[in-house]
C-alpha cells in the first residue's frame, strides 16, 4: 500500500471529543460515531483532496442522484488493538478491491488507493483512542460512496462523495438465530447487482425480513431467485453448512457477495484439516441431511458478527432444529479467526496489516 | 381527494424567484428546479406537518440509512396548463397508490394522502407560473422519500423524509432510439423490488446501459432474469410491440413497473379499436416477426417521454431495423394521450384532475 498521499489530507480537528460520554461496555452496533469523518469529493472526473473533519451532518441537494437512482455503495471492516496499543486492519485490500468492483457495477468512479487506504489509516490514527483492547472489541469502519450530482434524469451522476465513518463495536451476540429459507422473495438475480455491496440490495431485504421476524425468525436464508433450490446467503452474511463433517458453502457468483470472512474461514478450516467443499448447496440435500441426522451445523459469516450460529430453520412450513453440539466448528473457527484479528494468535496467513 | 389538510402546511416563501433566468425553450430534462420544495418528516411513527420552503440543499447525517441501505423511493408525474391558465394533473391517484406500494416493499412508512396530494397541490399553486402552456410543455413533479434515520446496522430506519421537487420540462425528444435486448444483465427478479419505484433498481441499470451506449445503443430492452426469453421493459419505460396490427405488452408482475402511461395507452388503444394483447412477449416471436416482416413497431411508454419510438434493436449480435411507417400507432397514441393531458381533447376517461 502506498502512503505517499497522507500529507495531502486536509485535517480539521474537532474542538472536543465525545469519547468520555461513551459506555464502551454497552454499545449497540452502528449507533455511535467517533469524533471525525473523512470526506473526499469527486467532481467531473477528478478526485479532490480528502478532508478529515468533525463528524457532522452535511448539506446535499434534494435532487442528488443517490436519493433518486440509488448510486450508493459501501464497505464494512474493523480495526483491532493489540496489547502493545498497536492498531490492526484485517485484509483491508480485500475491502478496497471489492469497493471498486461495486463502484464499477454501479457506474460510479473508482476510488484511488491513496484516498481509501491512506485516508482510512490517517483517520484511524486520529481516532486510535476509540479502538479498545480485548477480544470482541473493535472499531467498525464504514467507507461509502454516494452520488451527490444533481438532476432527476436516470443517468449516472457526474459528482460523487466518498466518506469514511467509524463506530466502536462490541462482540456481536445476536441471540439464538432461527432462519427461514426463502421460497418466494429474493435479494439478487443473475445479471443483477447482488455481488456488489450496493445500498439498493439491502433495501430489498427489509420487507421480507420483517415478515420473517413476525413469524419468529431472525433472518432469511436467501436462495437463487430463479429456482429457489440453492442456498446462497443468510441475512447479510455468507452461509456455511456442516454435513457429515464436511463444510459446504456456495461459490461466489453474481448473486453472492464475495465475503472476506467467508474466504478467511475457508482457508482457516483447510488449515485445520476440515473438509471444505465450495459448490452449490441445494435446499433438498440440506433438508435430507436434517432429516437423516447428518446436518450438524449451519452458520452465517460476516464482518459484523464474524460467525453467527443458526439454531434451526424453517422450510415449507416445517421447522428443523439443529443439534446442540459440544464443540461446534462454528465457534472454534470464530475463536481462531478472532484471535488472528486481535493479534493473539500467530497470523500465518499474513492477513493483518498494522496502521 | 381530501383537501382538509392544506391549512396544516407551513409555508416559507422564497424571497425572490429564479424563473426569469430560465430559458423555457431550451430545457434539459430534470436539471432546473422551481423556487420551492415540500418537506415532510416522519419521526418514529408520526408524520409531522409538511413545510413548503425555498428549494435548497438540506442537512443529513452521514449514517442516514438512505446512503447505506438504499431505502429510497420516488414517483414521476407531470402538471399541465390549459388555455384558461388552469393547471391539471394526470391520474395522480395512480402515482399516489404506487408510491405507497413502493414504500411497503421497502419497509418504509406509507405517506398520507393529505401530505402527498394536498402538499403537491399546494406546492403547484405556489409554483403555477412554472407550468407553461402549449403541447409538450409541463412541470415534472418528483415526489420522493428517503430514510434519514441514522445508524449503520442493516435494518429499516425509524426516521424518513418525504419531499416534492418540481422541474420544468419540454417535450422529450430522445433522437433515434436503438435498443439492445438483454441477454445477460437484468434489472429485476422474481421476489425482488422491480415493481417498486425504488432508487436501487436504477443504479443497477446504469452500467449495462453504459455498455450498450458504447456499442451504439441508447437503451436496453430488459428481459426476465431467469430465462432472458421474455421482453419486459425498455430502459426505464414499459414496452409495446406491434405485430400484424396487434399491440402486445407484457402483463405487470413483480419484475415490471405498473406504468401509468402503459395502462393509459392500453385503454386509449382499445377505444381506438386497436387490438391489444396483454401477455408475455417472447424474444423469439419478436425476432420471427422481424424476420418475416410482420413486426411493425416497438415503442417505450413512460411519463417523461410519453411514447418513445424505437427504430431498431440488436439481439445476439444481429441488428434488426424496424420499418419506417407513414402513420405509426406510436405517434398517434402519443398525440391523443398528450391532447388529453393538455386538455385539448375531451377526457372521456376522467383521467385529468384540476388543481
Ligand atoms: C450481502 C452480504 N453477504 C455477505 C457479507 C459478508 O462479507 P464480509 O465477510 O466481507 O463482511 C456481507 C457483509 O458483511 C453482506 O452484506
Ligand atoms: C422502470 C420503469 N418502467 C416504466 C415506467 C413508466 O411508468 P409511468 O408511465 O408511470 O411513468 C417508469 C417510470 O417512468 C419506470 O421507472
Amino acid at each position: 500500500m502506498s502512503n505517499n498521499a497522507t500529507e495531502d489530507i486536509v485535517i480539521n480537528r474537532a474542538e472536543s471529543t465525545k469519547i468520555d460520554a461513551v459506555n464502551f461496555d454497552n454499545l449497540v452496533f452502528g449507533e455511535i460515531f467517533t469524533d471525525h469523518m473523512l470526506i473526499c469529493d469527486y467532481k467531473q472526473g477528478v478526485w479532490e483532496k480528502p478532508i478529515i473533519q468533525p463528524y457532522a451532518p452535511f448539506l446535499i441537494d434534494p435532487s442528488a442522484k443517490v436519493f433518486h437512482y440509488g448510486q450508493a455503495i459501501f464497505e464494512g471492516m474493523k480495526a483491532y488493538k493489540d496489547d502493545n496499543e498497536d492498531v490492526w486492519l484485517f485484509r483491508p485490500e480485500e475491502n478496497y478491491n471489492r469497493f471498486n468492483k461495486s463502484a464499477k457495477r454501479l457506474a460510479m468512479p473508482e476510488v484511488p488507493e491513496s484516498v481509501f487506504m491512506d485516508g482510512m489509516k490517517k483517520l484511524l490514527e486520529i481516532e486510535k483512542e476509540w479502538v479498545k483492547k480485548g477480544i470482541g472489541n473493535s472499531l467498525y469502519i464504514r467507507p461509502f460512496m454516494i452520488a451527490t450530482g444533481p438532476g432527476v434524469i436516470a443517468a449516472p451522476a457526474k459528482f460523487y462523495r466518498f466518506m469514511i465513518i467509524l463506530s466502536p463495536a462490541k462482540a456481536y451476540y445476536s441471540g439464538e438465530v432461527k432462519v427461514i429459507i426463502a421460497e418466494h422473495f429474493s435479494r439478487a438475480a443473475n445479471g443483477g447487482i447482488g455481488a456488489a455491496k450496493a445500498a439498493g440490495n439491502y433495501s430489498a431485504q427489509f420487507y421480507p425480513t420483517k415478515l420473517a421476524n413476525e413469524m419468529g425468525f431472525q433472518q432469511i436464508i436467501w436462495t437463487d431467485d430463479a429456482t429457489h433450490s440453492k442456498l446462497e446467503e443468510a441475512g447479510t452474511m455468507n452461509v456455511f453448512f456442516r454435513i457429515n463433517d464436511t463444510l459446504y458453502t456456495a461459490p461466489t457468483s453474481e448473486r453472492i457477495l464475495d465475503g472476506v470472512t467467508r474466504k478467511s474461514l475457508i482457508d482457516l478450516a483447510k488449515r485445520e484439516n476440515i473438509n471444505v467443499e465450495v459448490r452449490p448447496v441445494l435446499v433438498e440435500e440440506v433438508i435430507a441431511a436434517a432429516e437423516n441426522g447428518t446436518l450438524q451445523e449451519v452458520f452465517g459469516a460476516g464482518t459484523a458478527a464474524v460467525v453467527n450460529p443458526i439454531v434451526g430453520f424453517s422450510y415449507k412450513e416445517k421447522y428443523y432444529e439443529l443439534p446442540k453440539l459440544d464443540n461446534p466448528i462454528a465457534l472454534d473457527l470464530k475463536k481462531k479467526l478472532t484471535a488472528i484479528q486481535h493479534k493473539v494468535a500467530k497470523d500465518t496467513f499474513g492477513w493483518t496489516v498494522k496502521i
